[in-house]
């Protein structure tokens, strides 16, 4: 037996005790008479003491001899501390040793086991079994861990099934590239590794399971940005017999069950807002709702008082927002400095007009030229400013305009300190559009996916050959989004094969296409499909927003780097030349530079 | 809203209630004047009563044009039903309907929607969405959902943290054969699809995770054999600062909640067994211990009675079984055929030696021409064979006897129905040898896995070079067995780099070889790896188990078939010669046959 105890359990109460413990050495502190070790797990930090008095003279000399990251077992009896710690549970008392063994030795670790660790991020990925030994990065993981279970409590006790769907499956062209697996018994075939169970879940629907869940890992192969892991993990669901309204709530409860348990925190209501508003108001499908700043649109109060100010009137778009209370302090040089930001290649504005309602009632602008005081005050009776509240507007293009007006809003919501800790808004976003024009490829692409419902209404107008009226098509879709991030989403799906078939058609799929990739689907759709809809969450990110973190990276054990390397174990890596005789392949000549 | 209920929840109590189900056309009985429906849903069967007096006649029209398997919602009253059902638990009520609305019409299946179905294997895997409608298809995905639950809640609850390890890692050419996966980012490379998280469960023991779990997809590229899939999930276990003794006990706490839990049984006691002792007594590493019939070797005996049978005293086994009291009955016919049974190419036998205690005291025997009364006596004894008791004997070399004599076993347990349906016998096997010497390739194998640790009286031994030596080495590794089906495996790990060093050399890797596979893991050690070890039970093994049926491809939503094909979705399948572009291969020509 290695231990009797962890080293986070020991208190007050057990003084007298004779225990074991096992452990890694965190730290050892030597006053000549007297050593001190921290010994840690999972559990916690206990504090070995051993003494020239009372410690045989061997057992003290071995105890020197311990460095950083050893592993050691050790008996000895708990004693009250001398000098306690309230900063650790176990800091009331210490084990006066009387046994030691070394069940390990380690090396001095290439950086500091510590939170502010001294290691970079390559070094921290190579040795990633000492980064998964720092506390915090232990504790994304042991609240990743609750967090599915927690999840799964709440849809198991909601009737949910948990189905695994297999991961050797199909490609198919449309969506995003699939990472493909050749097959040795199908000479020439491949499998595909799922971007996600969707076709999976609704055979399940056709099946008659009425409601399934899963939280499962889906693949893309796609260039990786920051943030984004070829490998991700979903809480997949689909529910039969349900409308929209019905799929919302059920996971606001279980978005609702998920902070309650996991966070002691109550969500605030979950309002909806379509998408339509999301953009006109917050210039996002993903609104951050933590701070208020929603757009105002001027294009009729400019055509109105028209100055002869060609860059606002000529202008597709002019909006702005309001920060309140700023005027006074907002200098020219933080002018000055967001203007330069709005301007940088990532945003992309031409320039930023502000307008200044100071405390003494005077107003400053940038537009004074064009706008005198009492145009500039019928704005700020559009946006409600009030004195002291200043003014960012922006003009151009519609759709560039408001993403950048979106960005500056998120921008100053940052700057202005608007963002409380610990402060969560969700928010569905509802009645997206079914269809996204690509003016590159020239063709219509699924906003959602190619399985999405239109909305009833919408059904006839499908049959148009009016692109304008296909891209104001709207669906039964919608997103869940917390705090600016989409945390999922989801629709209500087809379940008839004529509106399928005619969606693969818009979509450009000829009917060989679609019966080629999806005739299992089609098919099934032909022997009673019940109406059904479903959600998927992203539990990466749900992790990393709950804990209020950025980063999904450190919610991933072993995530991967931004060439999809695993700098631990190496890989991907070459295979031998007999495994891929087996698999039919050759590999063509790669130039260097590639 | 689709229903107020569904089709399982209707009673008695609910008589008189207004409601509205959704389901499927179970079946429709039309008797001109009244007409009924069985409406299914996952939760049961409701049925729907319609007659000429009261339902208007458009309504009831409609009802007759409904088809099996048809999709409907249907609006009425609860009321008692005059000739009650009380095989199902709607069976008190029916639903006068008062409206009927179509949600999907339904071809007509091309096999019954029953238990007792008409659909041959290939059909039903095509159609899967409509096998898994049947009743027992579908309760064995919710008793495999259920029992993940359970899993769960268990391990969870003694301290287990759930670690998602990655699915694209790095392949390896010990083991079986691994899918690989062409990556686009690093051209000319390949990930491996993980046969079980081995190497990254060790790792989270070098991070200090203590103790981990996770129900996890893992991959074999094998030629399949009945009931193997390609992908197959484990329930997968890692723990720190234990010994065997501790695992054993844990995953024997597990196996007692999992068949409480979802079965209601009580297990009997887990006793141990070691490797030598079941081979010996079971012929097999896997003993079903639901009935007795323990080998006797009767090698000395043979010897002591030197009457001249070369065939006893030239083998290096002469073993057998005793059959209680079917010496009377067991006819010269089932002799015969069974004689035939063992020497079917499958066993192997050359011959089958009887001795039956007849209940007049008299003695048969297939070899009477050698042996007289006095000296089968003194086999009987050995037995502990009572008359009407029955012998059966092979002989020949030492491992084949032992394997054919342990399908004799079986096949008897089987034919003389032994074995009871409810009756589970857990048994831990351990002590496994550390290495198999493989004849054909003239090298050692790992028993389990190259990471298992050599009991610690062994470890000495390791550094010989006598083969008999090394063969002898035992490892500190188990199966749990129940009903003589392996559920699960594991062993205690090496966690010293030497060690490992030494371990990956018998198995013949270069130290270049070791490093380029496993130089992460043997980095790991250096850095204070704690002694673990761990376990993993193959859950679809264990579902099947548990329902004391035979096949996994039962317990699995989607499985594939002998040729690792999806007969659904129709994968593999080919892919674009753009998407093989992207990874840098061509695929070789194929020649027909292949």
């Amino acid at each position: 037996m290695y231990r009797t105890h962890t080293c986070g359990e020991l208190r007050i109460s057990d003084v007298g005790k004779k225990v074991s413990l096992s452990g890694w050495v965190q730290r050892t502190r030597d006053k000549g008479f007297m050593l001190w070790v921290d010994l840690r797990d999972r559990y916690g930090i206990t504090q070995l003491i051993l003494n020239e008095e009372e410690t045989p003279a061997e057992l003290l000399e071995k105890a020197r001899t311990l460095g950083r990251e050893w592993v050691i077992q050790v008996e000895g009896e708990v004693i009250e501390r001398a000098s306690k710690n309230d900063k650790i549970p176990t800091g009331e008392i210490e084990i006066k040793v009387t046994a030691l063994n070394v069940l390990n030795a380690s090396k001095v670790p290439p950086f500091t086991i510590e939170e502010d660790t001294d290691g970079g991020d390559d070094l921290r990925m190579k040795y990633r079994y000492l980064d998964l030994r720092r506390e915090g990065v232990r504790e994304n993981m042991i609240f990743r861990s609750n967090l599915a279970i927690e999840t799964r409590k709440y849809l198991a006790g909601s009737g949910f099934i948990e189905v695994e769907t297999p991961n050797l499956i199909k490609s198919t062209p449309e969506g995003a590239r699939d990472f493909v697996v050749p097959s040795r018994l199908n000479p020439g075939q491949f499998y595909a590794l799922p971007q996600s169970p969707q076709t999976f879940k609704q055979i399940l629907m056709v099946a008659g399971f009425d409601k399934y869940f899963q939280i499962v890992k889906c693949f893309r192969d796609e260039d990786l940005r920051a943030d984004r892991q070829p490998e991700f993990t979903q809480i997949d669901c689909e529910m039969s017999f349900v409308t929209q309204e019905d799929i919302l709530n059920t996971f606001e409860g279980l978005t609702r069950h998920l902070f309650k348990t996991t966070l002691d925190v109550e969500l605030p209501s979950f309002p909806r807002m379509n998408y339509d508003d999301a953009l006109r108001l917050y210039g996002s499908d993903k609104p951050d709702l933590r701070f208020g700043m929603e757009f105002v649109e001027l294009n009729d109060i400019i055509k109105e008082q028209a100055v002869g100010f060609s860059v606002f009137e000529s202008a597709e778009l002019v909006a702005g927002i309001c920060a309140k209370g700023i005027a006074s302090a907002y200098s020219r040089k933080d002018i000055d400095k967001l203007t330069d930001w709005v301007k940088r290649p990532q945003i992309g504005a031409k320039g930023l007009v502000y307008v200044k309602f100071e405390e003494d009632g005077s107003i400053k602008t940038s537009v004074g030229k064009f706008y005198n005081d009492d145009l500039l005050k019928a704005w700020g009776e559009l946006f409600g400013a009030e004195k002291g509240d200043m003014l960012f507007i922006l003009s151009g293009e519609l759709d560039k305009t408001r993403k950048q007006l979106g960005e500056l809003r998120l921008e100053l919501g940052r700057n202005l300190d608007l963002i409380k800790p610990g402060d969560y808004k969700p928010l569905w976003v509802v009645d997206f559009p079914l269809l996204e024009w690509d003016e590159d490829e020239n063709r219509f692409f699924a906003m959602h996916h190619p399985f999405t419902s239109p909305k009833k209404a919408d059904i006839e107008k499908m049959m148009s050959d009016d692109h304008e009226i296909l891209k104001g098509l709207r669906a039964d879709a919608y997103d869940l989004v917390i705090n600016g991030a989409e945390i999922g989403g989801g629709s209500i799906r087809i379940h008839d094969r004529a509106l399928q078939s005619k969606n693969f058609k818009l979509l450009g799929f000829t009917p060989e296409e679609a019966e080629e990739q999806f005739g299992f689907l089609l098919g099934a759709f032909e022997y009673g499909a019940p109406p059904h809809g479903g959600i998927a969450f992203g539990f990466d990110r749900l992790c990393a927003v709950l804990k209020g973190q950025t980063s999904i990276r450190d919610f991933i054990a072993f995530p991967k780097n931004n060439m999809g390397r695993d700098m631990m174990i190496d890989a991907p890596a070459n295979v031998d030349k007999k495994q891929l005789d087996e698999l039919y392949l050759d590999l063509k000549e790669i130039k260097s530079g590639e």
